[in-house]
């Protein structure tokens, strides 16, 4: 492991994506939310990814150029087209366009179809809570989960996100619908380390903690097993239906996973009665958290995203951690 | 176990609900929800919760004449006061009203704050696909599910419902956020057997498939365990904020299980172009499901809400099935 200025990982980036074909004001801000990703600690969808998004750049999966248009829209719903562009700068389009529908008719949404990977869902989140408004979005992924009571992955992982403001940093849950991404089931493995709860099954048919197990199945397990498989399936048919694009099963046909679909939801709780009282309930929420006697005495009990800007600080003091190899080929594409 | 008729569980609860001070359009309306949770195989929150809903009406926590009040509307956001009415028909009316936002906005949101237990959740779910929306709720609920890392129940198990229109019943979710309900792992304790999958700690700290050891310690396991918690943490947060109303910790307060808060969302399809081909996304996703190798064989994959007009068909040819105390205590009442 190696540290990276923050600063240079951007320009670094931004330099690859001017070679990939993306303008420069898009390059900037596309750059930006890898290197912020990698930032505030969500590794996988970071820098650790950015070679990838490259490559799909290279096979014509991602259009650097390509910006979302407006396909109908009525009310406080509207449908876009992705035009198979950059997810990440599309899906900040999307949950800003719902927003402004928000600010508007109290709630907003856009349903975005035919688009790309978000890379890092909770930065839309995030962006929501920034227009002050409360977010909800979810994307479909290739199919990478099984239904509950079958064995062939029919399902994808469906990350869903909500977020609302807060002053210190929003509250942000950002969480895919399998247990573990397959991302962290391989750090456990190359680890030799067990999984802290079964992250799917094994040969035998059984639930696993051995992440090298449920590799070889390619059997994941969904969050509370019928309950996210249903989850899941869910998100997925409305996606498809409010986007009218391709559902888990169109992207499986696809052979790699592109032309996803994304539903963006915000609420301006400005538009409420006492403009909603949002740092009042977040207070409230905060303060049952914190008074939760610990599992582990001396560790305090947290709310989703409350350590995020902790390590936030630390990486820009510090510099970004990754593996030296990845910030070479990094660097090789810049 | 007895078997009873359909129309005389609903006639007999119709006539316990006159005797606690409900007009008779309402009576039969809330009844008939109560039957048709009990018909559809929701035991649970059909004719086993009719006896404790009579009870929060004499105790004054549900009000049979309350009917919810607009309190606030911008564009398709609306507040309404539930008044502490009866739970079911408070939500159905929310439902509808989100149902008819929709129609306009396409999306559409009624908050209801200061109303009671809805009992089954499903049901809203079912009417906004009677409406020809497609429908997203949620509620909260008394504090009865630690946060992760904690020992207090400081959460919610914040029920969750969304559902799709469907020709032949609609797909239907409807998840509490903890893997079983209390009222599932006294039925397991009563028999017996092991849970299939853990449903919380036992005294020792450790996951444990013993309800009754679960049961001794009152912690219960999340859907995903640290995912499932910040999933009810936030849930419960927006609706907060959106209904105005008591969070979980404000219902803890209350000692008793009123004045919940509920979010309805609606969209409606036949806004989007081509009326968002719903039947066609929704067969691609049965066919893709029904298609997936069983893990037990002969046995095949269904999706959720799949198995809900099976149990209504066998229950009203054969009777409703229920305790044979249950039924004296509700015909007492009526």
């Amino acid at each position: 492991m190696i540290r990276v200025d923050f600063a240079e990982a951007k320009r670094t980036m931004e330099a690859a994506l001017l070679r990939s074909g993306f303008v420069r004001e898009r390059a900037a801000l596309s750059a930006s939310l890898f290197a912020v990703a990698s930032l505030e600690g969500v590794y996988t969808h970071g820098l650790e990814r950015f070679p990838r998004f490259v490559e799909f750049i290279a096979k014509g999966w991602v259009d650097p150029v390509a910006e979302p248009v407006l396909v109908s829209a009525v009310g406080a719903l509207e449908r876009w087209d992705g035009r198979l562009g950059p997810g990440n700068l599309n899906a900040l389009t999307a949950m800003d366009r719902a927003c402004a529908l928000a600010r508007d008719s109290g709630i907003g949404c856009v349903a975005l179809g035919n688009t790309n990977h978000w890379m890092r869902g909770g930065q839309y989140g995030l962006r929501a809570a920034e227009n002050g408004c409360i977010g909800l979005c979810w994307t479909n992924t290739t199919p990478n989960l099984p239904a509950w009571g079958g064995l062939d992955n029919v399902l994808g992982n469906n990350p869903l996100v909500m977020a609302v403001p807060r002053a210190d940093g929003p509250v942000l849950l950002d969480m895919a619908l399998s247990q573990f991404s397959w991302g962290k089931m391989e750090a456990y493995a190359a680890r030799g380390e067990e999984l802290p709860v079964a992250g799917g099954w094994d040969e035998a048919g059984s639930l696993s903690r051995d992440a090298r197990a449920v590799a070889g199945t390619r059997r994941a397990v969904p969050v509370g097993f019928w309950k996210g498989s249903g989850l899941s399936l869910l998100l997925d048919l409305v996606g498809a239906i409010l986007t009218g694009g391709a559902s888990v099963g169109g992207v499986g046909q696809r052979g790699s996973e592109h032309g996803l679909g994304q539903v963006f939801v915000a609420f301006d709780p400005a538009l409420l009665p006492d403009e909603g009282r949002v740092a009042e309930a977040v207070e409230e929420m905060a303060s049952r958290v914190h008074g939760s006697r610990p599992v582990s005495p001396g560790q305090r009990v947290r709310f989703p995203g409350e350590s995020r800007l902790v390590v936030r600080e630390e990486n820009l003091a510090k510099g970004i951690p990754l593996r030296e190899e990845l910030w070479a080929e990094i660097r090789s594409l810049g």
